[in-house]
């Protein structure tokens, strides 16, 4: 490859020299510095064309590798590069009703959007069922499937099951180095996939936030002074010491494998989001809250339940699950 | 800009009149030939470099243009490159209440996986909403947000609003020449996004496909024989011509614009979908039906509803919408 001043050289030589082959493609000047000119425009015409397509190149890549996808409707935007952000164990309790389908087909359509997340769904009862394992294995969500029988002494509220994937993490991920979070997300919620990105992936420990539609309350919400929670603000029970909904909280899955807390027997009678918090022995000074100082305040995740009337007449042969009694 | 030729031939004269004005840039030849032979691969090589850039650039461009995300793994495999397929349009009356947000926010990350939709949210009162507008912006959807009073003489479910969004559709889009379809789908349902992918986006005139949860019908389906629908498998209303609910149909634009159909005064004692449905005048035998020959019969369109109790307690400052009265 000539050097840009040999190049540029050789060709002004022609010029100046006035002489040329063919008399066609060279006119022969009077003047040669106005040669001279003539062939440092067209040198430099060149160099521009050449310019010009590098430019594009080197501007388009840089473009893709600073946003591959930014119009990409379907991926949220905070989400574009989270391999190296903490994983995500999200625990669903579930059983066979009529609506579970609808319930989970919407839940496991949320969790597509979110990156790095493993999905512990936990059914009640002695077997796993058909229909979820596929719904799971077409959502190509990381999975784990299994099923928990509910003891007598328990309530048949998911307790059961969330402590069956409490003992997983503990047995399968004894180990695990990084930072990773562990929710709780039932199955007939709704979520805003922003609870995921923006709230629980950030979590450094315990993390609260605002439910909507809590029970019979507009909305739950940890109270807030100068980025530390104070108290809760609630309509029911508001003396709990975490009067927090399930949804409303995530914990560091490290938290989760230096404590024993469960569901257990001895949250009989009390609430179970405050009494499993109470044993992972966070002050209450070290909450981490998200979304209060929002503007406008979005609620990212409401208690919801789909209703369920008495269901009549054939299933035709189409996949339909009966209540489990 | 100088021509090929004309550039070649000035500095190829160059070299073969062995001339230079510094001796260092250009080599002196004693053989003129050798010297033609060199300025020839000196002038290809320059060529060559912008010939790359250029191809470099458009090759980028081509690649970003076919698939500018093809890993991303929140894309369901069956909607890769759907530029060039029917646009579906989906029509959604809506209206305040403690659970929209809840519901809008799911059904919008469902619409969020199925590319090439264009999402006609119609709000049932004088004006819209903000966090409904809100929520539209961020979900990257393309969309159209319009309100619609409903007169007296309608009951109010969402009848104006969809007669407001065919409105819309038949002034906006009378002049669409290609293939589009028309689904209804309200906030409250719940949808796998394969509905849109298998069913709705494949539909030519007006395609029919099993509901679960109808009103409290277990199933409602087209009864087919050698795929052709003879009748309904459902238990409410088996006599109706078209029974089925305005999330077991899509149609096509095309219908929709040949025809003056509507949710008017004359289907009030009517159910609202066999009065519509009726209006296109398609014949039965023409009905298109879906999901009736898979194995297993999944189905992927539930008409649920989101159960309500009284709300009591503060809000805090969130976003929380009170029921419309």
């Amino acid at each position: 490859m000539p050097s840009d001043e040999s190049l540029l050289r050789s060709i002004s030589t022609t010029e100046t020299e006035g002489s040329s082959v063919t008399g066609r493609s060279i006119k022969k000047s009077s003047h040669p510095k106005n040669d001279l000119d003539q062939s440092v425009w067209k040198i430099a015409s060149i160099f521009l064309f050449c310019a010009l397509g590098w430019a594009l190149s080197i501007i388009v890549l840089v473009l893709l590798h600073k946003d591959p996808c930014p119009n990409t409707p379907i991926s949220p935007k905070n989400e574009e590069d989270v391999t190296n952000e903490p994983k995500i164990f999200v625990i669903t309790p579930t059983y066979a009703r009529p609506e579970r389908m609808a319930d989970l087909t919407m839940l496991a359509q949320v969790l597509m959007h979110v990156k790095n997340l493993h999905w512990l769904v936990v059914e009640d009862g002695g077997r796993i069922a058909e229909p979820v394992a596929r719904l799971l294995q077409r959502s190509n969500i990381e999975h784990t499937y299994f099923s928990a029988v509910t003891p007598d002494y328990l309530p048949k509220r998911g307790w059961a099951q969330r402590n069956a994937a409490l003992f997983h993490l503990r047995d399968q991920y004894i180990n695990y180095k990084d930072q990773a979070l562990v929710y709780f997300a039932d199955d007939d919620n709704s979520y805003d996939h922003r609870v995921f990105h923006e709230y629980i992936r950030k979590v450094k420990r315990l993390g609260v936030w605002a439910v909507g539609l809590a029970g019979t309350s507009r909305v739950e919400a940890p109270r807030v002074e100068n980025n530390t929670v104070v108290g809760w603000d609630v309509y029911y029970r508001p003396h709990r010491k975490y009067a927090v909904d399930m949804a409303g909280f995530a914990v560091s899955l490290r938290l989760v494998l230096r404590s024993l807390a469960l569901f257990g027997k001895e949250c009989v009678g009390h609430d179970p989001e405050d009494c499993f918090l109470r044993q992972l022995s966070v002050p209450m000074n070290e909450l981490e809250p998200f979304g209060c100082d929002n503007d406008p305040k979005d609620i990212l995740v409401w208690h919801t339940k789909t209703v369920v009337s008495k269901m009549r007449g054939e299933t035709y042969g189409y996949v339909f699950e009966e209540k489990n009694v």
